[in-house]
């Protein structure tokens, strides 16, 4: 048996984990993560289950994977005015729950509701989706454009809550222009 | 053969969709709205599948009815205010959302995504939670205590998203003196 090229062999895995993910974010997409199987994942992509549990040894960590790449982290803005970042921040949040990744978050919310892996998994994707909110909100406070006794986590409610409002319950449009009503109505009410 | 009392059908007819009732409500609180098929439904209750369709001919038609049940529609306060009509609002809804609908609902939102019959569900359910609000608002408009130009569902919005935020995202506790600081902010926010 001839041995196989170290080169033809990253390669190999590169296209195979590549259709995994491929597959994952169809099935993500098509039917939420409950739709998404390891079983049905090795289908789609022709990839076998050994192979996909070499690389992501449970399905929570497929998941995850998969779920990482479909929310990339925003970034923080310095407009230098926290209403200016916090407008910006909103716009950006809206444009986000526009895409693909919306359809996905009930699918984990309702898992998480269930199954505390798949809780920790939202846990940690919320996490990062407001890493960049606690960093302007943190930055304000040491400026003193925002008193230290203002919550963080209250801000963000007062601009997230009402953008996830729109998009899963009163279905109204996310403009930029509502998202940066939220977000200066969040900051005067405080 | 007998001719059954009318009576006693009745009674029949009263339990089986009792048992028709109970066991979808277990399922939607084990498995979130996935969980029900009207097979699991029969199987559970014990009432043929035939008999459910008589009461209940569609799947979304049955949710439909549980879930209805789950969320009885909230009474409109009347406090003297519109502050304190919003406030006492949002800590019902607060209650609520620590209560068994709350585990379900995000599952009526994940397949509100995919299909438009549950997606109806889904608007219909939300509809009647904010028929209190919506009076709340209007009355205020009506005697000039919130400005005409005030869009109610922004209002709402500005409350009920960061309970749900609370709920779903940072699992903060939903306290009743949360939910009036919520409620006091987003007036403010006005």
């Amino acid at each position: 048996m001839a041995i196989d090229n170290p080169n033809r062999v990253d390669e190999r895995v590169r296209r195979s984990k590549q259709a995994v993910m491929a597959a994952t974010f169809g099935l993500l997409t098509e039917a939420g993560l409950g739709g998404v199987s390891v079983d049905e994942v090795s289908r789609r992509s022709g990839v076998a289950k050994t192979t996909i549990y070499r690389h992501w040894p449970t399905r929570a960590a497929l998941l995850l994977d998969a779920c990482s790449q479909l929310t990339a982290r925003p970034e923080a803005p310095d407009t230098g005015s926290v209403a200016g970042d916090l407008a910006a921040l909103a716009e950006s949040i809206a444009d986000r729950l526009t895409g693909r990744w919306s359809s996905v978050l009930p699918s984990v919310i309702d898992a998480a509701e269930r199954d505390p892996e798949l809780a920790a998994l939202h846990a940690r994707l919320h996490d990062e989706m407001m890493a960049a909110f606690h960093e302007v909100v943190g930055r304000a406070q040491a400026k003193g454009e925002l008193p230290k006794d203002v919550a963080a986590s209250d801000l963000i409610g007062a601009i997230m809550g009402p953008l996830f409002y729109r998009r899963w319950f009163s279905r109204e449009p996310l403009t930029r222009e509502a998202a940066r009503t939220i977000a200066d109505r969040a900051l005067r009410g405080l």
